[in-house]
């Protein structure tokens, strides 16, 4: 609040700070141990009022990672479906996609022929199946497609395909006065078209990889058209460019599952060498549960944990042992 | 709010959802007339609950221009009279700079030698004096110089050469449940040091022209590097651009003063084709008053104000007269 607007003002803005008080567990879906106890202690410390750990409310930044963090990511990233889907809703569209890779094979089921030309396949699916449109076209086409699609194996709306215990830890959080992010690898405008209704996190809380636009007038309408260039590649490295871009803060959580994620959590936790002492916390979902969920980690073709997972302990990140942590992986049907 | 989450918490924090309530004129600097009276109009018919025109809180974002909108951009641009007092205090450590433009002429206080080179010019005092650092070491450089240049006719600290009635109104939209952004053609790095101090608006809502980062290790700290190589020119048809990209939602009320607004202005309030028949807003200050600031449009070497103008009366946007509309234009010094 600055000092020049009127009293008034200031006075009622004070007035809005009002402190949630928590009743029972706040996370019921986490089993009783240390993980949950690095989670809570954390948060504990870091928000009691005139503790040397104290942390300002407009400081508290949580970043999350989505695919394999907030929910599945097995058999294949979910947008990687909505993709596949899509070529095969726009094929009649394109004739001449019977007889031209990666698309011929996507059509006749086969995605490990597909996917065999690498990058370069990957990126001719993603322009033709994220580009050459607004953005209004393409949030509409995501919503009809991700109102209706079913997970493969689990047999459910992707959106249920999402972590029971990773829900209730966002809501702890943003009751705990923290602002609570998504940082993905994943499509920006992929994902903010469902993030508020079931994440609770807002489209502007939204940071993910993107696509250039350009600013077109249609008809006398202005529209952002998507282009087929890439803008930012939000992971790895990437991930700490697009926090600085879209929050321009550096977190002081941060969550993920994979070595994508291996450099936010760095970003978040090691010393700048600017004399910031703030105590951050990062945390890792390890994939240990077969018969619940997937077992996987350093030979994953999704969500690979390799790296990340033999610097956690000399980091000090907090390592979740899905298997043994989570009470419940899954929220209820209805 | 997701209804995964349990029960308890959606139930506390719908308990969150306070209401402020204004007594008194918010806006005490803005002059009884029209001008006020479309903004305080506009904001009473979309906050009024049950109201065919109201606006959920959530979509409630305004954006705001800053060089010329929410402070003095006359004489020169502020971040250009960084960049030349940034050129003075690195000669030192470049004696090439004594017989290269533009640094030659700049360090002999002929501005107009030194940007005769145009484009090429700027970018070159901009990789001189915004790239090459980590972000944190440019913050830092953002925040002494701002703590201690005055402006050199106003003779007061920059940060005190905000307009006084635009403070009222950020503040008074936040109270209305808005929120308030930045989206600018100066860099984003440049201000988000300040805006919150001076303007309540925090890192995350400010949006403006980027350069690209990288992200290094440095001795064992991670780093991320401003680049010399524009990321984004977050004016004209960029600021569309920027406020999907950083926001991801068409903003409800918009404000400008020049031309490199008019496509935010047109953003916001032309009908984009999708149906959507939410109410907008969007303001243009125009700079009419000589006397206590700059009197200046079709002509300016800043803030050229044109196009936006002529466009202003059929787009239904509220055209600013600053001498006539405002009663102070800058805050009591202290």
């Amino acid at each position: 609040m600055s000092h020049r607007v009127p009293m008034a003002f200031g006075t009622l803005m004070m007035g809005l700070a009002c402190i949630p008080v928590i009743a029972g567990d706040p996370l019921p879906s986490w089993n009783d141990g240390p993980t949950k106890k690095a989670i809570t202690g954390f948060v504990a410390k870091v928000t009691k009022e005139g503790s040397p750990d104290f942390i300002k409310p407009a400081d508290r930044i949580a970043t999350f990672d989505n695919d394999g963090t907030l929910w599945a990511e097995n058999p294949v990233y979910v947008q990687l479906a909505f993709a596949l889907d899509r070529v095969k809703a726009l094929a009649p569209k394109h004739p001449e996609w019977k007889d031209k890779e990666p698309f011929k094979s996507i059509l006749a089921g086969d995605l490990k022929s597909a996917l065999a030309g690498g990058e370069k396949s990957v990126l001719e699916v993603v322009a033709a199946t994220h580009a050459g449109m607004s953005i209004e076209e393409f949030e509409k086409t995501v919503q009809d497609w991700i109102a209706t699609a079913k997970h493969p194996t689990l047999k459910r709306p992707y959106t249920e395909c999402v972590y029971q215990p990773m829900l209730e830890l966002l809501a702890y959080l943003r009751a705990n006065g923290f602002k609570t992010y998504i940082v993905s690898g994943g499509g920006i405008e992929f994902m903010r078209p469902w993030t508020e209704r079931v994440y609770g996190i807002p489209p502007e809380q939204v940071v993910g990889s993107s696509g250039k636009l350009k600013l077109e007038m249609n008809n006398g309408k202005p529209q952002l058209m998507k282009l087929a260039e890439i803008d930012l590649i939000d992971d790895g490295p990437g991930k700490p460019v697009g926090i600085q871009r879209n929050i321009g803060r550096r977190p002081v959580m941060a969550f993920g599952n994979s070595d994508g994620d291996m450099q936010m959590l760095q970003w978040t936790t090691m010393d700048h060498g600017d004399g910031d002492r703030t105590p951050r916390f990062a945390l890792i979902v390890h994939h240990t549960d077969a018969e619940r969920e997937w077992a996987y980690d350093r030979k994953s073709h999704v969500g690979k944990l390799d790296k990340a997972l033999d610097a956690a302990p000399a980091a000090g990140w907090t390592v979740v042992d899905m298997k043994k942590d989570w009470e419940t992986i899954y929220p209820p049907a209805h």
